[in-house]
């Protein structure tokens, strides 16, 4: 796959030894002058002194570079995290001669450990040093930034829109404390399309809303959480507003990129070793549609029956039934597996057998389709499965 | 510990070959005329066939007897495991000579296969021809109606109400797809007093709302959740009357059967090897108390860490941090763990440090005390670590 350029953004990447040794764990985006940015942050009350000192900066003035690290969340560290934090944004904004608050601070990693500001300061002069624009930096970006990934996540698109050839590039990382609320920790995309920032927000909303913020893999809502959407408007072309047909071949774009970066999160999931697609309709409006997507999803009895390719499809049941929704009416309820007819209208499906029920989930890709009533309202949420590796990986994270 | 038979009571125990082979799977608890009967089943919308036939014959008359399979659960079994859930009920009134309507069916084990209906008619006779009211015959119930439980839930008391000695008896099952709604599948208890069947339920629903309610395993509510109290009246004592002294007496004793009967649940958890108390005051309303508790309970980032003996507690952090409720303020909230302040207003304590919170976890039995303001409101929930056993169990449960 061809990771392109985007003109106006460049990136670099060093090993400034915050925890791991022998690999990169810094990353500076620096995006020209001009460049429009728009984020979306965690809503976990416990957010990180990164996320909080991103919001101030980023409502102050446009930013000229990010600083992502990770290894360290600088989450649940007090008044000694959000000094630190403004430290090191200081010192970034010392080596590339701008104002402090023209640097948007990222962290992921440990919660509840002081930043190694050290670390930082002997880190950056090399690391804004080795600042490029081209595909090979966005792809030892997308390694720098991963913690319990084993796979870096990074897509790229060109694609036309009006009568201009525009790039699109991001990267994401993510595979445990997976379930976004509002974005993924973290996710970076790029653009060198001319956008405004109010139109640029509406964009992120609209492509996080069905990417990022549909996917979960333990429910865990991680206190660092941002997903970041830059446009660096460094070609020439007509800006992309609102309402236009440019915005909607922008978005589509944008949407499926968005989608890919999230679908490779839940892909690469801690422990995981299936990909488990949940299809819900017809309840009475989009937000009970969710509540039963995200209850079989987040059922620790779905997960490992899954994991272990049984088509025990009672707990999908159980799962379904006890989803905080009002107004369940079980005689409309039809669910299938990977296209078999398990329950068909409350009942269990006269065609089932348990052969075409195991034949179903040997794949490594799943779909649950739930039929909850007949309403138009539709949603998808991705998920993984639970499996001793997923305990393996948590009960050893900090050891 | 002694286990008192109650007068009135007698319990009939066989091995019918529903599911397993070489163990009791079938129960009957016999109940003399005049005995009331107090139940509260799962909210689970897919409730299973006995649920449902239970609750309809609980509201017909007052039971002469329980009948009570493990091995299989017959939920999701659509019309036909209702017609079925009828027939056994039969069979049992037909070998005690009574009416279908005073048996209530109960059944717990796998979801979605039918039942055997003809293992119920070759096993019943025997199962009735073993009732006894001894302690004995409470020990051979309590293990027959174990699934994936390790060891039988049983207590037992003898207390004074008035002047009069009375006893109470109870078992529990239960070890995974708990987080009872209701009440957990199942309980059995039963007391020799003299309780009508109104005051009977005040009872049974506010030992239940600070017992079984109050657990969780995996956030998993089943289907097939049932708690019967049994009062048979058999000893000569005045009636015990709502608002007097020997309700309270009665009370509390019943209180806290079921509080053992439900922590017992959770020590038997399946693969647990922590039994974790949640302590949460001060918030607006017992919901939102109750909506924090269950989120650090469910996260399944802070079980696996428990279970690592891991002191992380950034994800207790996290977890509190997303818990759906509103008005949460980050400088009110204190977390302890086994006593030892690991945030305190907000901040990192400063007299925490690493070694003293591994010697916090390193016990097996952990309490961690949430306050989230200065309300008056307090709330327990009782759960367990996350493990690699509990996958193995739920990957293999069918196999």
């Amino acid at each position: 796959m061809s990771i392109f350029s985007v003109k106006g953004i460049r990136l670099g990447t060093t090993a400034a030894g915050i925890r791991y040794t022998d690999r990169d764990d810094l990353v500076v985006i620096e995006c020209q002058t001009g460049t429009s940015c728009a984020a979306v942050f965690t809503r976990n009350r416990f957010s990180a002194a990164p996320v909080q000192l991103a919001k101030e900066h980023l409502n102050q003035v446009a930013p000229r570079a990010l600083l992502i690290n990770s290894g360290n969340a600088n989450a649940g560290t007090g008044e000694q995290g959000a000094q630190d934090a403004v430290r090191c944004c200081q010192i970034l904004a010392d080596n590339l001669n701008c104002d402090v608050s023209e640097v948007l601070p990222y962290s992921t990693g440990v919660i509840g450990e002081q930043l190694p500001v050290k670390a930082f300061a002997q880190g950056l002069p090399e690391c804004v040093k080795s600042l490029s624009a081209d595909g090979d930096a966005w792809a030892r970006a997308s390694k720098a930034i991963m913690t319990t990934d084993t796979v870096a996540k990074l897509f790229s698109r060109k694609f036309t829109v009006g009568e201009c050839e525009v790039t699109l590039t991001g990267m994401s990382k993510g595979a445990g404390m997976i379930r976004p609320d509002m974005a993924t920790m973290l996710a970076y995309i790029a653009t060198d399309a001319v956008i405004e920032q109010t139109v640029l927000k509406s964009l992120l909303i609209e492509a996080t809303g069905i990417s990022f913020n549909r996917i979960t893999v333990d429910g865990d809502t991680s206190t660092n959480d941002a997903c970041t959407l830059l446009a660096s408007g460094a070609i020439e072309m007509p800006t992309i507003a609102m309402g236009t047909k440019e915005y909607e071949q922008f978005a589509t774009v944008l949407n499926g990129l968005m989608q890919d970066l999230a679908q490779a999160i839940i892909r690469d999931a801690e422990g995981a070793s299936k990909f488990i697609t949940i299809n819900v309709t017809g309840a009475e409006s989009e937000a009970d549609c969710l509540a039963v997507a995200y209850t079989v999803a987040e059922s620790p009895l779905v997960k490992t029956a899954l994991f272990a390719s049984d088509p025990n499809w009672g707990r999908i049941l159980a799962a379904v039934g006890r989803a905080p929704v009002s107004g369940l009416d079980i005689s409309q309820v039809s669910i299938k597996l990977n296209g078999l007819a398990i329950v068909t209208a409350g009942e269990p499906d006269a065609g089932y057998t348990e052969e075409a029920g195991q034949q179903a989930v040997a794949n490594t890709d799943i779909t649950i389709d739930i039929k909850l009533g007949s309403s138009t309202e539709a949603v998808t949420v991705w998920t993984s499965d639970l499996s001793h590796e997923y305990i393996r990986i948590n009960a050893e994270y900090r050891t």
